[in-house]
């Protein structure tokens, strides 16, 4: 197909399209005779692929670069596909976390069984907001991390039951990519809407306890 | 003590609480005699909630704005006080999810037992994400929801847990913003170990299981 039919198909603009191709994110379609390209299924998979990423995750054209790199690398293992697209989805902390805050993570990290290398992206994000607990004088709100971890656990085992073994890797290495950045964003959105109706549940029991026993 | 003492002891620059001041992040000192004013502990307080809130947490001025004042309103319920800081700490998709994807959304919070408000802003944020797996043709992820879910019920009930009824309002309704707004970045954290340890354990079942029954 031309470039007007891919960008019909993909809903991705022209502009955005070439723009894309320079970058590197979408390979160059085959050139055919005079001024003109040919773009096949593949490009357009491709570009929903990117939508979903940018305009769905909120990735960067880079972090976009490097997970889309690590999708078409064969030789990468799907372990280290997750920890490109963990960094990618990961907004670093404005400044580096202390040692202090960062050796509190590790020791919980290390007393709750869980056996990962320093250089993961969740450790500093999680120092750095045990170091924000700490200037508004609230250390004990730490004890969240041992519910949240629970929870945590649960959340990495169904991110890991999308991805089979016996599945070609190409479509693992996109479920890994697209289930890591959009993931956040869905626990994000089911954080708020349990806070609000467990809230009112709880405030309704409050209520309602004293006298109203038959209501 | 002096704007420079306040400075300090808060690690907040002169030029910030000079701006925090203007735009009504903080109260304005008390002003004693020519060109000089006074602040106190409760300035110290504040400004380190506004670094928790805006270096810890990423919100913007206005969003920080909006959940002080909260804060500050003690007509304001508790259960309203998470609702502006859930928003204030909601990045909005940046188009409108589609009627179908939002629909899909609310019959499976329905489903779940969730009483909530069409308003919550996580209903868009899961409706959004939605949407981009349908458009790299993912459907079938939608599944996640469902441990996603179990897993945002014990996020949501410790968030909860932090907030004792006998506690004086203003300890609550910081605890809930602070605890709104940092929780994402622990949860994102915490799901990124996860991630890691769980994935280390299955590749090292799947490789030692066949032929090292004794390793």
């Amino acid at each position: 197909m031309r470039i007007s039919e891919l960008s019909r198909t993909s809903g991705v603009s022209v502009a955005s399209i070439k723009y894309y191709t320079r970058e590197g994110l979408i390979a160059a379609g085959e050139r055919v005779g005079y001024n003109q390209t040919r773009y096949d299924d593949s490009h357009v998979a491709r570009l929903k692929l990117i939508r979903a990423l940018i305009t769905g995750g909120g990735l960067s054209i880079a972090a976009t670069q490097n997970v889309l790199a690590a999708v078409d690398d064969d030789q990468l293992e799907l372990g280290d596909v997750f920890a490109v697209a963990q960094r990618a989805s990961s907004l670093a902390p404005e400044t580096q976390p202390s040692p202090s805050a960062t050796e509190r993570v590790l020791s919980f990290v290390r007393d709750h069984g869980w056996d990962v290398g320093a250089s993961n992206p969740g450790i500093a994000m999680v120092a750095s907001a045990l170091e924000s607990f700490d200037e508004v004088s609230r250390t004990d709100l730490i004890e969240i991390l041992t519910p949240y971890a629970g929870a945590a656990d649960r959340i990495a085992e169904s991110d890991l039951d999308n991805v089979p073994v016996d599945e070609a890797r190409e479509r693992s290495a996109e479920t890994i990519v697209v289930g890591t950045v959009l993931g956040d964003t869905i626990l994000a959105g089911l954080r708020r809407i349990a806070q609000e109706h467990h809230s009112k549940l709880r405030i309704a029991a409050a209520t309602s306890a004293p006298d109203h026993e038959h209501a």
